[in-house]
């Protein structure tokens, strides 16, 4: 086939029609956005000679996306979550605010409402009895070494089989998810375990776009946190376990030097009973620097739809699309 | 904000690995097609300062979407449909298949394995008492006249709330969903019931796009059609009834305007009596021309994920296995 007709006057119009440029309602923005979409889109087809099979499959492959909620997976897979990132980290950097740990993706996993505490939590309720203890500490700071007291440290990570409560419903609720604050001195001590890595499920529609593209969908072992401080700028990151195979090859494009930290295995009893564990453990020692801001934008997290976040909010998100 | 990234180095290597250039493994096709769909967006992204509320704002929109099924509403609400018919027009034109009746959209509503019958069917199970009887006919020919005896002729249509069996609980199995062979004359005729317009479901996340473009989800009164025989091209098409206030203005983008069909109403009783029917009546008629070809491919219809049609797919492709 060699017929090309996104030039043509009739597909022109046909754009303009779509995008709802001949309606009085709607928003400039969503309607601009959407004609630039739908353009690139159509001349993709029109350039790939893209078939009416091809395309009915890519829809099939959509609709089983949604029903399995894995927008949210993929959207990491195919890069978005860190080219938002890559972007964000520009903005930062022209207006100066560098020298803070690097930020990471959030992921879909996370669940507002985790128990909270002072200084230090136990994040895992126990149950998993092949996992390895996990000693997880560190300091928030001001870029300039300033310690920041009461700063909020939430983390939540998933165990030894690579699945985090809430979605794992054989977990209790909000096992390895808390928010801890930090003490005077800005530290935070966590007891928890060493997570797994893990991979999108086999056969599901994210395995499928992946496979289609001579891609894995593994991630390494990693844990995550959002820690904020007022006057702060909100950091969502993630730190990796060194020596996973996938460390520096991670489907959802995460990883970053800065993030990857060596565990370090202690046998000592002494050492154990000085923070109450029964036995050999890993220490995982994670500073946090954060960089100042006076936005009050960007001292929260971005707003997105997150389980137990403001259902309502979400909700309305969704409706709001209409006033974008 | 002002930063631009997309052209960076960084970027670009970024968008290579994503799409999976440096894997040997996967469709060289897919790779190709990806990178240059992830490169539309991502410079979108960055032409339009797209916020991260925004992006996941669509990323919860599309999980919504996908969640009820409705990418195959959506699909036609946004011009795709209707785009791949005017490729496929251009194909048609240069190869010369020209003078046949208009193809138009198949929407995502055909249910295969209708009830089949010979000449005549009646379409709808009576239940529908408020419905203006229909009495729909016409001749399916060669785009010289000549009729074509024996040609398959699928109709389905909704009910008169807008409705269509199958996919609305409280309607009998394959209500309003025949497949007529046409007779010796190439007549074929079916008694049925006026359907009605109707709208994508206010508030349902199809609405929800739509509406941010400043665009309705009306479509008109229509019926649908596959129509084939062997040497043809296989036709997909809809008719409109003519005074729709939404004849020119399908949300589907599915009119044509050699499509809009005048129904005549008929009060005589003896035109009544001579067809089998009871009272008044809207008579229908729809001549089909169709454009001959040799090739197998055109002369069935393009494959898609349908209802009911790959089980018996898988049904037949057994059935065939035990006879070899």
């Amino acid at each position: 086939m060699t017929v090309k007709i996104y030039e043509t006057q009739a597909v022109q119009d046909f754009l303009n029609s779509i995008s709802g440029f001949d309606q009085e309602g709607g928003s400039e923005r969503a309607k601009k956005i959407m004609h630039r979409f739908l353009s690139d889109l159509f001349k993709l087809i029109d350039d790939f000679d893209v078939t009416q099979e091809e395309y009915w499959t890519a829809v099939n492959l959509l609709n089983a996306l949604g029903s399995q909620t894995q927008f949210g997976l993929l959207s990491p897979g195919l890069g978005f979550d860190h080219y938002l990132d890559m972007r964000q980290d520009a903005i930062d950097a022209e207006a100066k605010r560098t020298g803070n740990t690097p930020r990471t993706i959030e992921g879909p996993l996370y669940v507002a409402g985790a128990p909270e505490a002072e200084g230090f939590a136990r994040l895992d309720d126990g149950s998993d009895l092949d996992a390895e203890t996990m000693w997880l500490t560190g300091q928030v700071r001001d870029i300039d070494g300033t310690p920041i007291p009461g700063a909020k440290v939430e983390i939540w990570h998933c165990n030894s089989k690579g699945n985090y409560s809430f979605f794992d419903p054989t977990q209790s609720e909000y096992n390895m998810r808390r928010t801890i604050y930090a003490d005077s001195e800005g530290r935070y001590t966590a007891r928890s375990i060493i997570p797994s890595g893990y991979g999108v499920p086999e056969g599901a529609p994210t395995d499928v776009v992946l496979k289609a593209l001579g891609r894995h969908g593994e991630r390494p072992a990693h844990i995550h946190y959002f820690i904020s401080a007022p006057d702060y700028q909100h950091l969502t990151t993630q730190i990796n376990l060194a020596g996973d195979p996938y460390t520096f090859d991670d489907f959802a494009f995460a990883t970053r030097e800065e993030l990857v930290i060596e565990g370090k295995h202690i046998e000592s009893v002494a050492e154990a009973e000085k923070r109450g564990l029964e036995g050999p453990f890993t220490e995982v020692i994670f500073d946090i620097e954060l960089a100042k801001t006076e936005s009050a934008d960007l001292q929260v997290r971005h707003k997105r739809a997150r389980a137990k976040e403001d259902e309502q909010d979400a909700a309305s998100q969704l409706a709001s699309t209409a006033k974008v």
